[in-house]
């Protein structure tokens, strides 16, 4: 291992390279018109992949292909972990607010920019080439790995789902890394152990057959609009809880123990304020910010609208008028069963003065992994290299459904991890990656690969 | 007279090719691409009454031109009418539901159908014949004549009040007709005698900086969505009268037989349901529909919007979140009053989570017109010419703001008609005017004219 560690050190620039060239390919997954764009970057981290000695194919799917990666020479005793990464990143035009071309990578200050550079083409790279430095070096690895490498992640994995349960037998491994996260602060690990499930509803309510003048008619229909807002307005208690009945009813309360670990990381109102900008916060009485944003479930309007929404005014009742609606889940709720509840208080709800439609989405999982669980202790001793720091272990209010796609088809016990910085301009303008971040990624995976074989 | 009234009849297939003559000008003052449009019809308009004998005058404004034109031949002892129309129409293109082309008009089944046929060409033409066919016939028109023909009502009238304001002196008369009603059936004569008047308030709640991600915010901040939807839900009470404190405490009741005779017209719950076509009807309780939509106030929500509003899901907590609303208004309620009433009610029930603005636009004021006025009673007896049935005195719920400006600058006692039927497509495809009612109207008019000098 020592001499992959070596190898890694004497490749720095090397590998740095190689992310700015992958980064040059915008692989931008929900514009069609970057389809092929897609398909390159698929072709390069293949074509790397097989270069290094793993074996790589490029898997087609009724959309955007899976890379899929195998190298198996560590040997039947030796464990497997299945590595999961995505190469297709978020749209990105200069105008957004970059400073730059975003698919021009460039270096200053310690960091490098890009689109992708973070989410998630850095890590893509660095899971392989933690491998590559061991056998470019020489060095046994101890670990057989299949690479996983989508490239629908940032336009809703539509087709991963489908791959993994068509392929459960070819996937088997002992456990997951899926390297898709990141730090809040660069001297501090943090270990994410539980992301929230999702459930999406969308509502419509319908009154009068057509837009309307709301002079004329003002006054003796329920405007749709209105009755929106009404239906809107019941989904949260005054005091900030949801008020949809049986919403809480399966939430499996967290040891306060582990409370107690989590909220050592609350934000502080300054956090809170730097970060939202909002006037003052807000949410279920009870629990702390942190809490109310990653342990707690919610109800959020993503969406509202009806009627005139241009500049000025127009006098019109509208005909229609709709809500668009996500829950986060936390264990033991199941999206179905929470979309359904939804669905029959928003028919309670609904006046007899307009007729309602309700469309409940397909959702994904709460997933927490077991803190005291193999992947995630080898990853506590990984961080070890490189950090003082024991790491903070940490819940997102987020959803990752391939994790609980991982969690349900295979089975597999799994680790999240990630060396970006969260305020690094993922989804957003200037996105980067603090190079002596990506350099110690690369050394803890190529020691976490040694961990995985002791545990 | 008489021979006006035979001069009419002898004329009819040539009035009726005028206006589609003049529905082909497709003068739609909202659209600046249609703008030498409006110029051509006040063109057409100004030329037919200076062949007449009219003094035309096309007045430029700021926005679209005023038609002006006069006829003082009666002398310095007869009254004075002034008669208000407009040449501008409502946007219409075929796609909109047309049958046809919505400038090519065309006849069939008795009605003529085109853009702006009613609303309000047919009657701007009607009431430039009826004088025609006096001076055409060779018979003394007993009343002097100044018609007020403004080519912006679709579009606001935005610089309507200030011509008004800037020209009294020049407009001085004894009644005003204001010709761009209807009526609801054919063989019954409607005389409006009281239009609601109107606030517009607009207001945006600001939360977070910027639109954040609803997984990972999602339970500590109030999403502006939600309060835009808490806040219009708490502008109704529960039984649907409006919230706003101090909302009715200017509103003048109607005494017992008012109520009563305008009851006699109030809608069926078929009526309404043909109508409006809404599960069920709503309103303020102890007022019958007709009451609710014609003589009591009302808030109307005419936009709500925030966050996504595409297809699909995009789970955000937007950054902002608004709703327009417009307030109908009744004796003795004022714009400015009723529009701060709502704007102070926002400032109290907005939550402590958001930043608020309100905006309150100019409004129009509630107008009455007294039934035993003079100009009202000489229709009430030109009426009989066509009709057997009394004349019902009704109210609309729609506001005139060119009405307040005539009652308020010119202090003049007014009376509204107009011939074509309210289920006409007026703003909506396939817009008619029974062609016996175009006749019957100008016969009217002429009638009208005659019973103003005898008034």
């Amino acid at each position: 291992m020592v001499t992959a560690l070596e190898y890694a050190q004497s490749h720095h620039e090397q590998f740095l390279e190689q992310l700015e060239a992958f980064v040059r390919i915008p692989s931008v997954s929900t514009d069609p018109a970057h389809a092929e764009d897609v398909r390159r970057a698929a072709e390069w981290l293949a074509d790397d992949m097989r270069r290094i000695g793993i074996t790589a194919e490029i898997v087609p799917t009724k959309g955007h292909p899976i890379v899929y990666g195998e190298w198996l020479g560590a040997g039947e005793p030796a464990p497997t972990a299945l590595v999961y990464a995505h190469y297709d990143v978020q749209p990105a035009i200069k105008s957004d607010g970059w400073d730059t071309e975003p698919f021009e990578p460039y270096r200053v200050d310690g960091k490098v920019y890009g689109r992708g550079v973070a989410d998630d083409k850095g890590h893509s790279l660095l899971v392989v080439k933690a491998l590559e430095c061991y056998l470019a070096s020489g060095t046994p690895c101890p670990i057989n790995l299949k690479f996983l490498i989508e490239g629908e992640e940032e336009s809703g994995s539509a087709n991963f789902a489908t791959f993994v349960r068509e392929n459960t037998e070819r996937l088997k491994a002992d456990t997951c890394i899926v390297a898709d996260s990141g730090l809040t602060r660069a001297d501090q690990p943090d270990i994410y152990y539980g992301i929230r499930g999702i459930t999406s509803v969308e509502f419509r309510v319908r009154g009068p057959k057509t837009d309307l003048h709301s002079g004329v008619h003002g006054g003796y229909v329920h405007n749709p609009a209105q009755v929106v807002a009404e239906m809107v307005a019941k989904l949260h208690n005054d005091d900030g809880s949801v008020a949809v009945p049986g919403f809480y009813d399966t939430v499996r309360l967290l040891p306060e123990a582990e409370r107690a670990e989590l909220n050592k990381n609350d934000l502080t109102a300054q956090d809170w304020a730097d970060f939202v900008g909002a006037p003052q916060a807000w949410g279920e009485p009870g629990y702390t910010l942190l809490e109310r944003a990653t342990t707690r479930p919610t109800l959020e309007i993503n969406g509202i609208s009806g009627g005139y929404a241009g500049d000025g005014m127009k006098t019109v009742i509208p005909a229609q008028a709709s809500a668009k609606i996500t829950c986060r889940l936390v264990a033991d709720q199941k999206p179905e069963q929470i979309g359904a509840l939804v669905r029959d208080y928003l028919y309670q709800i609904v006046p007899p003065t307009v007729t309602l439609e309700v469309e409940v989405h397909a959702g994904g999982e709460p997933v927490t992994v077991p803190i005291d669980s193999a992947p995630v202790q080898a990853l506590v001793r990984a961080f070890r290299y490189h950090w003082d720091a024991a790491p903070h272990f940490k819940r997102t209010g987020g959803t990752l459904p391939i994790l609980s796609v991982f969690q349900e088809e295979l089975k597999l016990p799994s680790v999240m991890l990630g060396f970006s910085l969260v305020d690094s301009g993922i989804h957003g303008p200037n996105e980067h990656f603090h190079i002596d971040l990506f350099y110690k990624g690369l050394d803890t995976l190529i020691v976490l690969y040694e961990e995985l074989a002791v545990s």
